[in-house]
């Protein structure tokens, strides 16, 4: 059976493993500790830094294929893991696209993708000239590194575009600026790709986030269009394909109304890996998320992304500002014994602020009420109480 | 989070991992060799004997739960457990009627469940007397060990009847007679109980066996009728009930015709674990048997058991006579080409005739079709060529 070697053990690789040890496989984990999410329940576990090259190629030594939990291996690294027989999936050339937010939306707009208007920014004068290019509605992003919320700025005025801009170049934090849409909501579309070109688009979701946290999915996306679901359903195979991508692709959207008041899409962000806005998937298709990032990245057919419900919701868990004196255990045990429908997912993770822990998937025929459920079930799992 | 210590490695504990790893459970093994199927796939594995009490002692040292994937662990040691403080789910008043044949019968017989005519055999003359008194339709069983069609045998005539059981006595072989029942078709109620009581059937199967090794199971079975399918699920959760059953019991029936022609069923064996007629419910079920057992044992609520379509067909991959030169990686390749919502489970055994190395899940619409379907994928996994 195959080997697949994941770089990174937070909780993506360790729902991979779940379903890696279904189908039999053998997940092989690069994880920086042995207490790391995926590293608490592998058997095949390899210490190490994926920065360091040589870590790298004793994770991978001997592996089918290699793939990630994030983003953040060095492309160059990659490379020469490629030039030296390694199968690594996806490429470096796709995976740039994923690490840069402005090499991202260059290549988007190349191949004819919707983006919000953007610029490089690497002047306070190239700011100032954007702020002015969009009437002051002006989103700062880190190409880099960004997360949950985290490398994002909404400056107010010129004034504090100017000074934020001067802060981080000088800090060394190269930056680009994007035109702020006007958001009616966000959705995201997920889709496999194997090295094959198989593709297998799954429903698209709305995305609800909060303080730049997804803290909530809602499949398929309530009230959306069947003509627009295609389009970003269609999107989302493009760019997989344009960009080369292997495995699982998250195309975060934007939802916003044109001049004439329609409804259209833009592209936000781009993920290569499983995404937050997929767990849905575990509980509510018959292929999960994982199950299929491990089939395409080994070039084995795609499996059905048929629903097995008539909507799905995904609430995340997420550490409040106190741990409650309630065990997590006994908390699981009031969630279910109101919800025997919930499907708790934990991660192993500590207790800290805004951490993501875990999440509940919910199923059901009633959209509302299924988000409400969902929500109540996230919020006594993190608080200790009904909301 | 709660630690369960499961004793046995085999497939069953491996997918009690999967579904302990999603709810942020630690499982710790008591596995008998690094390379069984439980071990390969967990990182807090404990290398002993359950027959050793010591080596039960290392490996139940701070869990919050023993449990099982085997009825095997010897009562005494269990007794010596509990008296030092140890949780063991389900506990030796209940396993020892999954681990002696007669026991089970006796008691059953006590609280009223339906079990064909039987008798304990010591000598030639008990045999020959029981072959009389059922016109010669004798099952004759090993009390102890059997499984899979091992320690079960048909003898033929009066002769047959006692130079077996001669052998057997003389080899040391505890035995028991049952009459044998024209047999209509097997049945198996599965249900889960907590320690405080609360129990949850899953629907009623039909489980098909071959040569004494169960191959498939339809989910509901077809065509029983609400009556009867009610009985059978009562029937699993008195047993469970006056037995004092915790965690997951499959109640193997035998369906069969009363004297007036109608269809009526009885007992024939019991196993308190989760067991292979309940795979199903890990893609046809809210709540798996995997996740349940874990619930049950820990004294959490139990979860939904309503069905995700409307037939789910279990096919198991039972080791061929050779074993293919197409790996088994290009095998499952062939079925997902074929059958992408065919779900595979493979427990990462080595091919030997017979063995059970994996099974097949689908989900369907028409009974008959899902069938043909699922047992043609398990068909490829095993001789890689279509039936």
């Amino acid at each position: 059976m195959p080997v697949v070697a994941v770089i990174g053990a937070g909780q993506l690789a360790r729902m991979m493993q779940t379903e890696a040890i279904e189908v039999g496989q053998s997940i092989r984990l690069l994880a920086g500790a042995t207490d790391s999410s995926a590293a608490q329940v592998a058997a095949d576990v390899i210490i190490g830094d994926y920065t360091d090259l040589e870590d790298l190629r004793r994770a991978v030594d001997g592996a089918d294929a290699v793939t990630f939990d994030h983003e953040h291996v060095p492309t160059e690294h990659l490379r020469t893991l490629i030039s030296e027989g390694v199968n690594v999936q996806p490429g470096p050339d796709a995976l740039v696209n994923a690490q840069d937010k402005l090499v991202m939306r260059k290549r988007l707009r190349e191949i004819g993708a919707p983006v919000p208007p953007f610029a490089a920014i690497e002047s306070v004068e190239d700011a100032e000239a954007f702020f002015d290019a969009v009437d002051g509605a002006v989103c700062l992003k880190a190409r880099r590194g960004g997360y949950d919320g985290h490398g994002v700025w909404f400056p107010k005025d010129r004034g504090e575009v100017g000074a934020l801009v001067a802060k981080l170049l000088e800090a060394g934090t190269p930056l680009m600026a994007e035109k702020k849409v006007t958001l009616v909501r966000e959705l995201s579309a997920m889709v496999a790709r194997t090295p094959s070109g198989e593709v297998a688009p799954w429903p698209v979701v709305e995305s609800v986030q909060t303080d730049g946290i997804c803290t909530e999915a809602v499949a398929p996306a309530p009230g959306l269009s069947e003509q627009l679901a295609q389009r970003a359903r269609q999107l989302a195979v493009t760019i997989a394909e344009e960009l080369g991508v292997t495995g699982v692709l998250a195309v975060e959207l934007f939802e916003f109304e044109d001049a004439n008041g329609q409804a259209d899409i833009a592209v936000n962000e781009l993920a290569m890996r499983p995404h937050n806005t997929g767990h849905w998937t575990q509980d509510g298709c018959v292929t999960s998320q994982f199950e299929q990032h491990l089939r395409a990245v080994l070039d084995y057919p795609l499996g059905s992304v048929d629903t097995t419900a008539p909507v799905t919701v995904m609430a995340n868990v997420l550490g409040g500002d106190t741990d409650p004196a309630e065990p997590m255990g006994r908390r699981m045990a009031q969630v279910w014994q109101r919800f025997p429908q919930a499907k708790i997912h934990l991660y192993g993770k500590t207790h800290r602020p805004g951490r993501k822990i875990g999440h509940v998937n919910l199923s059901g025929d009633d959209v509302e009420q299924t988000r409400i459920d969902a929500r109540a079930a996230a919020h006594y799992l993190v608080h200790g109480r009904w909301a």
